[in-house]
């Protein structure tokens, strides 16, 4: 771990110049304005939406070269001089939102839906590099003991938990997630600690496998009849949550199907076309259909403490760390399948 | 007003027998059950789902020769032996509905979405008749100062109180009712009662006259940018609430542009066909899509005080009034359009 709070050595950053290719390079570290920090990262994630921008998806959002990345841990290394309240080498990660705080959604108090939001990482320059300078505002510290490679999954556990949040799941319920990729998993395993019975739904035998691992109750979909195994397994009712994290026209219907009366329906994967609805069954059973969008800070703060007690098997989670210099190696991983999250060690840890 | 309690004279009914067909004819009054009571109907109000029976669309649902209808009101005529708490003379109306009490919907405490619920009046017999029994347990006490008249819009009432609750609607809000039929109109005046600042949305003139009247807000969404008006009226937030009462794939369209971050959409039409919905608007703006479905005793009781109390204003929503015997003209009449509520003197009243 470095501590030095001065004179940053070289940084290393890997990024994204277009044309699906990522270049690793030697950079300067940005020296942090007075409400910033220079942070020494550890580790960074990768998530879908860096895969999309990887693919050339998100080009017009996305200014090239662009250091992209915002699931990461590390420390901090430098101070702005108006910071306070931290110290060089606290561990820290962030909640990657930059809202603009007087728009209608930041006067109602939604500022992780702000009209004008910011998403760190795509919109400014993320975390895929050593040394990376950042608003002070968006730290959010970690307890002392928790190891950074399990600190780089809070950001998608704060996802899950927002969803989970959204849906008022309850103990003793009984939750369908359709969809079994990271975040899908992610869910299910917050919806379980919730206390809820949980069952996932996925096409593909290698998440399935991996969701057993788990210990997560699966089905697929294309073998079995889901509607008679919900409708079975909760004495006829259906199920009280539904997150359709599959993306697809047929997780759609499969959620609307699944449903009891006053089941919620959790809308997680972003469907780029409009979908068919069956709305006479949301007026009959008087469904809710909840649209879910990236977290809130208390959102962030149950999310340190599932991967802080180990609610969220960190461990079984991460399946691949590569070192920066094989960035490029480690999106491809996460392409071929079979990985559930993949970290990329960004060199500031140690 | 009739008090007797034995002894009744005969009835007379105006009864569905297929074809698009009402033929009225005197009939025998029914005996109360123990737990039962016999009602002289004052008046009975026409529905859009009256007119889809008398059309034969629920021709699969309902027995011939049927006396339908459910908004009603009149008085206690007689009672059954082991029905406590009512006297005869006692003005009522009724909540139409009947729950098997053992099923899931029925044991989470949502009686009124029962997986085998009864509507009375569709599934069994209704009000549009002289003299009516009924199950006790159904009956809903009015004040005795409310004119019968005003009293049989209290169902419809409630129905527009279920939807504002369950819509969470809030004073200082802005809603946008989608549709001015009867059903939108209540809905518009319920969610005026509230506090908030209400919309309504109509393509026919004529409907749009009488929104007009009641002193709401109109606009035609043929010849007006709906979302550019929401959008000036709203400081740029859009509207919080939505009421889907249209049916239209144009409405549930114009519902998900006009909502506001966090906002909520009511499906309160029926929509037989699955509808596109912009899943990623409700995903990007944490938009909730909400079924609903009749009403609850809660709903009633507050459907009852609106009434009352004048907030629904029952004379100029009643714009037609036809005695039993012409109970085919009294359809015929919603059918012209021009009229909102028309209610039938069923002749218990006087
Ligand atoms: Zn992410
Ligand atoms: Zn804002
Ligand atoms: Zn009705
Ligand atoms: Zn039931």
């Amino acid at each position: 771990m470095s501590e030095r709070s001065e004179g940053a050595a070289m940084s290393r950053a890997a990024q994204y110049v277009g044309d699906r290719t990522l270049v690793v390079r030697d950079t300067e570290p940005v020296p942090p304005a007075p409400d910033q920090v220079r942070l020494n990262v550890a580790y960074t994630g990768i998530c879908g939406t860096d895969l999309h921008v990887l693919h050339g998806d998100m080009d017009a959002r996305v200014r090239r070269p662009a250091v992209i990345g915002h699931e990461m841990s590390g420390r901090i290394a430098e101070l702005g001089a108006a910071v306070r309240g931290r110290r060089v080498g606290d561990p820290v990660t962030v909640m990657p939102l930059d809202w603009c705080g007087r728009c209608p959604a930041c006067r109602a108090g939604h500022t992780h839906i702000c009209h004008r939001l910011t998403f760190v990482g795509i919109d400014s320059t993320g975390s895929m590099q050593r040394s990376w300078t950042v608003p002070a505002r968006i730290l959010v510290p970690l307890p002392a003991d928790l190891p950074l490679a399990h600190a780089a999954l809070i950001e998608p556990t704060a996802v899950a938990v927002h969803d989970v949040r959204r849906s008022r799941l309850a103990a003793g319920e009984h939750a369908v997630v359709i969809g079994a990729g990271p975040v899908g998993l992610l869910i299910a395993t917050v919806a379980r600690a919730t206390g809820a019975a949980v069952t996932v739904l996925e096409l593909d035998p290698r998440r399935r496998a991996v969701a057993a691992d788990l210990g997560l109750s699966t089905l697929d979909p294309g073998a079995v009849d889901v509607a008679r195994y919900v409708h079975r397994h909760t004495g006829g009712a259906g199920a009280d949550v539904v997150f359709e994290v599959s993306g697809s026209a047929a997780g759609v219907r499969l959620a609307t199907d699944l449903a009891a009366v006053r089941g919620r329906l959790v809308v997680v994967a972003i469907h780029p076309t409009p979908r068919e609805v069956d709305l006479h069954r949301v007026f009959w059973r008087e469904l809710e259909l909840i649209g879910v969008r990236v977290y809130e800070r208390d959102d962030y703060a149950e999310a340190v403490r599932l991967v802080h007690d180990g609610r969220i098997p960190a461990t079984r989670l991460i399946t691949r760390v590569v070192p920066l210099d094989e960035a490029a190696r480690a999106f491809a991983a996460l392409e071929g399948g079979g990985e559930v999250k993949v970290l990329i060690d960004c060199g500031g840890a140690g």
